[in-house]
């Protein structure tokens, strides 16, 4: 496939410096970009590198206005950059039907067009909408829904009941719907409390690779729309995770606890049980949240505190031996004044 | 099913207050109890509640005496509702058999009533007692034993001679059995330790989603009866875990380490090799334990300490840059000080 | 089995002090050795244990020159101790050949005497290399090659285009090769960036349970020879790990990052994104990298820095109440004192 440069400033609301004419052939970093491809600088100060890159055209900020090379000039170079890149790399969904090696209850409801890959299960009454693909190994236990559009990636185990929207996409080794993790003490032993509610999963979520997503001890654990989960994620029972929010590899979230829209939770982060996090927080990877956090802000550390306030207390913090040293000295010259003092005092 | 309030009260060893005959349908958390339906209160705090809930019938503890709804007073109101809710839920099993997708070593030996469901797979010598539940993607390699009346779900990974109890639930892709991480260098090179040691996981052990139990190098990683572990935990090589211990999400316990009995380990903390966890131990969240702590107290932080001490600790923590500016400023005034002291002495 | 004590020094390059004739049947621990094993003591503080062994020969650094029992004397004993092992437990390989069950492209490329499972999926154009083993459950997408003599556990989820070099084991739910994490806001809306890379993992890789490797935006990700992954560690994005390093477990290193060579990791250490750890670095568990690590040098803390400098700041930290104490009382002195400064210039 090629595009024109001025093609493609249409498919982003850009403008083109130099040969609009140009034909595109596809879409790499600025390092592997060959002749033909376009790239992007998304921050100013790699500027300078507009005149290494081998592409041929580059996508900038609407600030930059002349170069050597064919430009494209948008508002969010990076934006700009992933819409050619979704233009240049997807490919049409083809369906290739039902592998005869998968096992399909009888019971199940199945849409047009599936994709359903050899050892693939689908438990009794399930709904799969259409365009469902299901990878090998993928088994969805009885009653649930898998919206239009979804795919399943291999080895996916979804618990019975659970419900998954449309143009979802669970990476491989995603669990959804494990028993919340409930238990209450009668003496020493663990006596488990039944985890008898749901999971539920809003339209456009991805969940990546190997993710556990418990359902609900009663009522559901909910994912919204639009919610990006890295790898190796934890979302205990009654979870609520509000729309578009982001949570990178390997975030732990404890039971009942609410998490707002547009929040991002960085790498490691781990966020204690029926606490909240406000909308648009964004908290710094490894840190541990322990109690609310108002919205619109930034936190770090364990416990989690405001950046500013961490930023502070961080500097101070590898200053600690040298503070330490200044203390001990100080008591002695404030010891000897004192002493001086006092003979004084006996002098006269 | 429906159970008198009086039954109940028998089944739980509770007193009722108010109609006893009354019906009860089921049970729900007190915000989503329904009529007919049985909630309850465990912390006297939210006991104003108790006019609020559309529950018929509340569990509370033994000093609640009157009510306008009928209640059900207990020792541990936490307790009685777990067991009443085991009640209502637990459904009776009915054996599905061997479905013809799985498949099943002609020299393993099977239990009665059995339910394994397509793409299941028996290694050769395994032993599957009574009324095992095996999901789609088991796998069970050669020589290992399942105690009856388990439940292995969807996609889980046995390595070969491990022994797994009675009454043990594997959620979704855990891994039982995988090698040791066990290397020596030569040179740079890391020539691998071969990990011939098995696992052991006693009787009523419940294993969450991803989680993994390595195998010993040599002898036997032991999860002894009743621990319950959540998700993405990790177990290493040689960790022994006492009985009815319990280990959040995302915890991960190094080679030959030994956890008591009773222990809790909230999520993500890490505890190092060749160490001791004494029994009843609790150790708060993202702690990292680098050393033996002993019995019957709590900690916390990384690296862990008494969770008194860190308290105290934590509390001026967040003041050190407040504390650096009074250092500052006291060096300053006693500068000044001796000064002053100083020129009086050259005065006289 | 047997060996004579003489041979297996042959084999390891040590000498035998006592009686070199003796035919030692396998290898253990110190504890568990029985008559006729041979055991290692690597730490020298552990030699009194020599009497206490019920092993018949041990294995000893070369210092060690007598004793009551026949000693394997070599310069490294845990080195030797792996070899010994080795020896002994390493079985010959005995392809079982392709299960009727396992689904293989017809397309596939196949090399001779393979063990492929049932329910194990090998997608259109893969490549797989002699001597290859695929437990139930594995799944590798198209286009993927797996060099020869690599090992596949039970659900092991290979992506399309992944390579996987020789003598590669990879445990049960890795997973390589899934998108990596990477998004661009369109207001409040996440835009998915097509991840068009791979991953190319070098041979004699081991990589632990559940752990995940993502594929690259574009390029590759890349884990060199001889790499060693611990179970549920996180790979991201266009990440590059050195020739013979070690990631122990729950380790996370964002996208982008490089890790240089024979570097260790410990257990949940995290490593911000775009950035570079030296050849032979060393970090300590649950240690935060948030910049550059300088190459031969080792790291702990939240933002990781030098050991030495974390352990001069660790110890005061423990003793910041102590601190604060001193520092309010010595400001009540100094106040004291000026006071008392300043009544005798008033009395002139």
């Amino acid at each position: 496939m090629k595009k024109k440069l001025k093609e493609l400033a249409e498919w982003v609301e850009g403008t083109v410096v130099g040969d609009g004419e140009f034909e595109i052939s596809g879409v790499a970093s600025i390092e592997e970009a060959c002749p033909g491809e376009i790239t992007f600088i998304g921050n100013p100060k790699y500027l300078p590198k507009l005149g290494e890159t081998r592409a041929s055209a580059v996508i900038v900020s609407k600030e930059v206005t002349q170069s050597d090379k064919p430009l494209l000039c948008v508002a969010n170079p990076y934006l700009a950059f992933a819409k050619i890149l979704i233009l240049f790399s997807e490919k049409p969904y083809h369906p290739k039907g039902i592998d005869s090696n998968a096992w399909i209850s009888p019971t199940a409801t199945l849409g047009k067009d599936l994709t359903i890959y050899p050892f693939a299960y689908v438990g009794d009454r399930c709904s799969i909408g259409d365009r469902v693909t299901l990878y090998p190994g993928v088994s969805i236990g009885e009653d649930s829904t898998i919206g239009e559009n979804s795919i399943l990636y291999s080895n996916v185990s979804i618990y019975p009941g659970t419900t998954i929207g449309k143009r979802v996409i669970l990476h491989s080794g995603v669990v959804v719907g494990s028993d919340g993790f409930g238990y209450v003490k009668e003496g020493k032993r663990n006596v488990k409390i039944p985890q008898i509610g749901k999971v539920e999963i809003g339209d456009e979520v991805e969940i990546g690779a190997n993710t556990t997503v418990d359902r609900a001890t009663f009522g559901k654990t909910i994912i919204q729309k639009g919610v990006k989960i890295d790898n190796l994620v934890q979302v205990a029972h009654n979870v609520l995770i509000g729309e578009e929010s982001i949570l990178c590899a390997q975030v732990g979230i404890s039971g009942s606890t609410k998490i707002g829209e547009n929040v991002t939770l960085a790498g490691q982060v781990g966020v204690v049980d029926h606490t909240e996090i406000g909308d648009n927080v964004m908290v710094g990877a490894q840190a541990g949240v322990t109690h609310k956090l108002p919205a619109n802000q930034g936190y770090v550390g364990s416990p989690a505190m405001p950046h500013r306030e961490f930023l502070k207390v961080n500097a101070v913090f590898s200053r600690l031996p040298e503070m330490r040293k200044t203390l001990i000295e100080m008591e002695k010259r404030l010891k000897k004044m004192e002493e001086a003092l006092s003979s004084k005092v006996k002098e006269k």
